[in-house]
């Protein structure tokens, strides 16, 4: 079984079909930035097209169960996340809202302060907001996961401690690894998945250690001594593929409508766009790629099936329903 | 089995209580008379409220068996449905994402002509428009079931004819029993029924021969008249009770924000608000009258149980669900 915990991908017919050739059962992609509700719900209808015109190819994820529809029909389950709380705007009814149109995952941050929690790159983290404690009860309630990927170190650590419901960080590496901004300190990987949270591995460049030249071998034995110290259970893959985009959507991703100016996030004034993704790991057919490097680090047939999908499909079993009273 | 086709009380504890007591297991309640999208969103958030509220009076009604699980936990299922396709707005990707939220039944106009089709109380009525055949479809696709109930007679012809599945008129009576402008003729619910579609019968005196003071069994020899014309199966009752609202509510649905004068629709200037119900209809515990009334006048216990909610029941069991290829 493989899921990836987060693709952004210019989604073609071309890559569902990659995705069915790569094995991939169940992918998180993300289908709003800082689209309010209104421009979410069209992302939500033209990806209703596209499994209304390719329903050999992909379905509507909803549940875990779908993923095993899914295999057996030879298909990849589609879960919906979003990378910021703009979705839901101000209005806490819209968290229910989101989650019967099929939405999973919810970072409460996207870099910069939201309404709910601190993000990764704010020069002060104070931690969850009023609103935040609030959202994160809701959330908890319905079954929409609290995603952590792109938010502040303090923050991350409150919403662990206040959600009453296992959360995620998506698609990070641990800081000690590859010291990036985005990537993730040991306290606080302890207090996502010391409650049964998961952390996804990405392959995004910026979160490698030596970017886009770094190795299969790096990255898995970065995995295996990361599974070592917190126990492999809580841990997948996050891939972060963001493929055939143009660099225009990177520098929507990190500009939004909240600047004028041009902010390069993890890239830079001489390298803004998309960083090349390493040779390993080009599309969806490369993730027999990681599961081959994982077995030539030592990994077991039992930790590298949890860490290509396994983890996740419990997570998402566990997660994605409405608590029970 | 009691279900009723249409009702947009001003919903209170009080209300589903009456429900309970009066045996009602199902409702299709009206959520938007003229509301864009966002604003019929708010009006599903605040029905999600009162389910976590009320969770041992109503549930959400998705598919016909939720009437079973009401009838089994002793609770009233509430199926949504729009007066208007304003929620729609423009977009005929949110026919889909409106069904996944809950909607089941959509009238395609309120009185006026709307971008579907045209409406009762308009000077000509032009048919089915374009972006109408093509809402019609899509409805039939994702199981949302068209409502003529405030539509032209043409129009409404139309609609039985272009739908691949039944239509219904949700509340209305016969014109030829009360000759009111949104009474149908016998053509219209010819049309409507001979292709398996569902009629239900309105209480709202405005629909009733002499109005609020129309006897009890008046209104049900009219039931097995129109019963033994046209067919018992296709006939229910779509009661319109309007409990509770203050009189602006009636002129928001009659006057929306289409236009700066004040139209009484089937009210008049001296008689604006909202009629006085028949005594033997006040809430939802009085539908045992009804039941009691048409035994009176003939009808077997069959038929009585048809018209009280079987007939409903099936018709929801049939049109609630993605049609299948």
């Amino acid at each position: 079984m493989r899921i990836d915990g987060l693709q952004y991908a210019n989604w073609s017919p071309k890559i569902f079909r990659q995705m069915h050739e790569g094995g991939v059962d169940a992918v998180h992609v993300t289908i709003a930035y800082h689209e309010n509700f209104r421009e979410t719900v069209a992302n939500f209808e033209r990806w209703n097209r596209w499994f209304e015109q390719y329903p050999d190819l992909i379905m509507k994820g909803r549940r875990a169960s779908d993923i095993d529809t899914a295999r057996e029909t030879g298909r990849t389950a589609i879960f919906f996340g979003f990378q910021n709380p703009s979705p839901i705007e101000d209005d806490i009814g819209l968290v229910e809202i989101v989650h019967t149109l099929g939405a999973r995952f919810m970072q409460l941050t996207y870099n910069n302060q939201s309404l709910l929690a601190t993000g990764c790159y704010e020069a002060q983290d104070t931690g969850i907001t009023r609103m935040g404690r609030q959202v994160i009860r809701e959330m908890n309630r319905v079954g929409l996961v609290v995603d952590m990927s792109h938010s502040a170190d303090r923050s991350t650590i409150e919403a662990a401690e206040i959600s009453t419901r296992p959360i995620a960080i998506t698609h990070a590496n641990p800081h000690r690894w590859a010291p990036a901004l985005r990537n993730k300190k040991d306290d606080v990987i302890r207090a996502v998945v010391s409650n049964g949270g998961m952390f996804g591995f990405s392959v995004y460049p910026h979160h490698l250690k030596d970017k886009s030249v770094c190795t299969l071998e790096s990255f898995c034995t970065m995995i295996a001594r990361t599974a070592e110290t917190f126990g492999v259970r809580n841990f997948g893959i996050g891939s972060d593929l963001c493929q055939d985009q143009p660099d225009s959507v990177v520098e929507w991703m990190r500009v939004g409508r909240w600047t004028k100016e041009i902010d390069y996030g993890e890239g830079s004034a001489d390298n803004p766009g998309f960083p090349d993704m390493p040779d390993w790991f080009q599309d969806n057919r490369d993730f027999g790629n990681i599961a081959d490097g994982l077995r030539a680090v030592g990994m077991n047939a039992d930790e590298v099936a949890g860490i290509m999908g396994q983890n996740w499909y419990r997570f998402f079993a566990e997660n994605f329903t409405a608590e029970t009273r």
